[in-house]
């Protein structure tokens, strides 16, 4: 399967900014891509492009005064299969998980796990360890929280989605996250593309999603507390402790969105 | 100068429970160091040495049932000199900031800056930049909170010191980090050892520091909102966002600290 | 001046539920009404009239399940003058307050002055005494505090506003009051009609208002963060320490609001 | 049974400041006294007694730089039965409770009903309604809070002491009285004497103690989640939403406590 991606994104600036955009696809993905992925800013900035600490791509560039356009389009294959899933895989002891790993433990901007971890135990305690008590936390998640474009806000954290119950995408994978650490199993936000491929009806307009991974047995899993069900052709951007970290795009002064456009489209092979 | 580091640190622990450490002196100290530099468990426990994201030495073990001593003891050379400052070290702008400081521009677990970037534009906008708004950050956070040993609390973010005024030292560094952060200077946390070399009166019992960096020039420098004045000694062990994720010790389950002891001397040359 | 009044609300309700509505004009008010102002519920409930502990006039019903309408319609004689004001109004000690006034000094739930006062000291403890520096506090909190019905929500405290700097017309009033209180002056929350006249342009729909008073001298005043200029025609309906006290409408269950409409009109008098 | 009670509260007052004391004990209990209940102020100051809109006796006075010692001793005739239980107790539908018991339904600063109704309808909706309901909330608090002074501050909330799991006496009835009013049921703070009569051991030095009233059936009911048992020989000083309606003493500027010494001691009879 071919999935034609894309976006559109533009800002209004009152004075000369620097942002700092991860619009590009996670090197993980590179070798499925089919076409070259640029961010293209205009008026044409110099970009610098540069890993972060979690192995993101980001890009980094001065804007002008006036309206800047960040715009890309690129093609990329996927496999066409939902998300794997092993319902074997196993909680692994804080003692043999991968040094690399445990950061995913510790608490974050958004996923207070000191003030979560409480609540955790009460709720996930007596919860078979492993892969379902991973999708346990999904389920208590998807049927508790409530969705809501307007219930978004910069500053909710994972504590206030369990207390007010509302919130958008992101919210819902900040609180599956902080539960999954409270109980010692590392987990880390993701956020990239998601279509609704093989959704029987998909109402609301594309934009980039987020959901999450944990670690069991060997490796890092998909999970999405918000669709709570597997799912066919996301595309993985870039992954962090939690939003702090992975932000579309940062503007580092005042930049007022204008216009958001976000393309996540299967391309029909044509014979 | 030569200076005699040590700590001595007893858990009672009523389950097996795995520890991660962060209690050897940090590579950047490693050519000063006249002594090995290890960390002893006992009963002895296998350890896993790696380093985190951040650059820092842990060490992983799994610890039983019963009382668990952890020591430590080296010696190191130090400049004896006080914490270097430049008073002409200005802000860099982010568009050409190292692209591996740009973390430590992001709110963390316990520096919002998502909600302190207000204040601290109210407090610091009209400071002049470069060195001296980080020591205008430093002495107001030295003059508006409190010190106090009970006033320590795992969950106190920098926002909880902003209206509480009330801490202990690492709350003082959190506050001002995220006023550097909230003016994009780049400020991280660090923590080590810090004698009372060269102070009059130090009625204190030693303990861990902590204190911060920031990003001024071409480099970080020492600062520190709660001493609030140049110091001689320092020995840094761990640097990173913030608290959360240098904890000198964390236990993935219950340990109940015992006993708790830190020595940092300078020593005496005899001729 | 005569004002006629109205509202029709409407809500959609699954079970059951019991309703406290404050919508009739507070006691202060009732020798100016010039036409009954009854609460009209259909269908039709009987209602239990009683006074709050503040003395607003409060009505209490039951509702079965499906469409319930609020109703009300009255006409009230108003001054026509401004908002009286009186530059000369001291503080007065809390020694000589009137012990009934020593209620609104006391934090409340969306008013935490135990967290706010260092700040309103540091931004107010330097403002000259009295009608001053509240109309100081007013002034600070409309230039800082960004409107947007979008902003609201019902978790909101005069701490989230401070940090976030976004609101409704609550969120000032609140914010402001948690500034007095700081510095012991009396304020309370008050709810009620605010239309538009004497106002050049009045694009946004009528809606009931918020705005507060402070005890000065030897009366309460009325003061308002969010317009921050005297204005014409305010009918009291309630007042109570902050939000939490006089909500327009309390549903002690499930009642989802379908319609939403308040007038607040002058009546043009005919020669 | 008769209960000799008294205080001695000593304060360091760097600059005059008047302070409100609820010292006295409530005005329910004034046909028990067998002996004068009066507040001593030294050196003496002018004090006028007033009750606030709870209902409480409470006395206002202001005092001089230095030493104020706020002294009392009083003798009250107690049943000597533990506090009344009635397991039938039913919870009324919010439409036929009392007009005057509504106001402990709504948030209040330490209680704050909005952030926990959804926690205390998870946890509590399956419960058999009426007095067995606020057992098992009482229940759930006791088992799941740790005790400790040095956990208490000024501005712990209910939902602090939720997450955190640590607390003084205040904080678990604050948290138990938002479950309550989450679930419709009236719950107010209070505030008075306890003594160790019938019990055990009674390792801690007297303190004014902390409970909480539920209002069942056609009246209010005595519960302790802090002790969670029926106690003898409670002497109620006052009642409020919450700690912050009810300190015992407040002081509208700085008073620091030298001394703190209260006596709740059942007398002996000699025949």
């Amino acid at each position: 399967m071919r999935i034609r991606l894309g976006y559109d994104i533009r800002f209004d600036v009152p004075v000369p900014v620097t942002f700092v955009a991860m619009l590009q696809v996670h090197p993980s993905r590179l070798q499925d891509l089919l076409e070259p992925d640029e961010l293209l800013v205009s008026p044409a900035m110099p970009q610098e492009a540069y890993l972060d600490s979690f192995g993101n791509r980001c890009s980094r560039f001065h804007v002008s005064t006036g309206e800047t356009k960040l715009e890309g389009r690129t093609l990329i294959k996927d496999s066409g299969c939902q998300d794997p899933q092993n319902l074997d895989a196993m909680e692994i002891p804080v003692a043999e998980l991968p040094p690399d790993t445990l950061r995913y433990l510790i608490a974050s901007r958004y996923c207070e796990v000191d003030r979560l971890s409480a609540v955790a135990r009460d709720l996930f305690d007596d919860v078979v360890p492993g892969w379902s008590r991973v999708q346990a936390i999904c389920d208590w998640v998807y049927r508790k929280i409530t969705f809501g474009y307007s219930y978004a806000r910069s500053t909710k954290t994972a504590l206030d989605v369990f207390t007010e119950r509302l919130g958008v995408c992101r919210d819902y994978q900040h609180l599956a996250i902080a539960f999954c650490r409270s109980l010692n199993i590392p987990a880390r936000y993701a956020t990239g593309y998601l279509g609704d491929i093989g959704v029987p009806a998909a109402p609301t307009p594309m934009d980039f999603s987020a959901w999450f991974e944990a670690y069991l047995g060997d490796r890092w899993w998909t999970f999405d507390a918000r669709h709570n069900e597997p799912r066919i052709g996301r595309v993985l951007m870039a992954v962090g402790r939690d939003a702090a970290d992975v932000a579309i795009t940062t503007s580092f002064g005042i930049a007022n969105l204008k216009y958001f456009q976000v393309v996540t489209d299967q391309v029909v092979e044509h014979e």
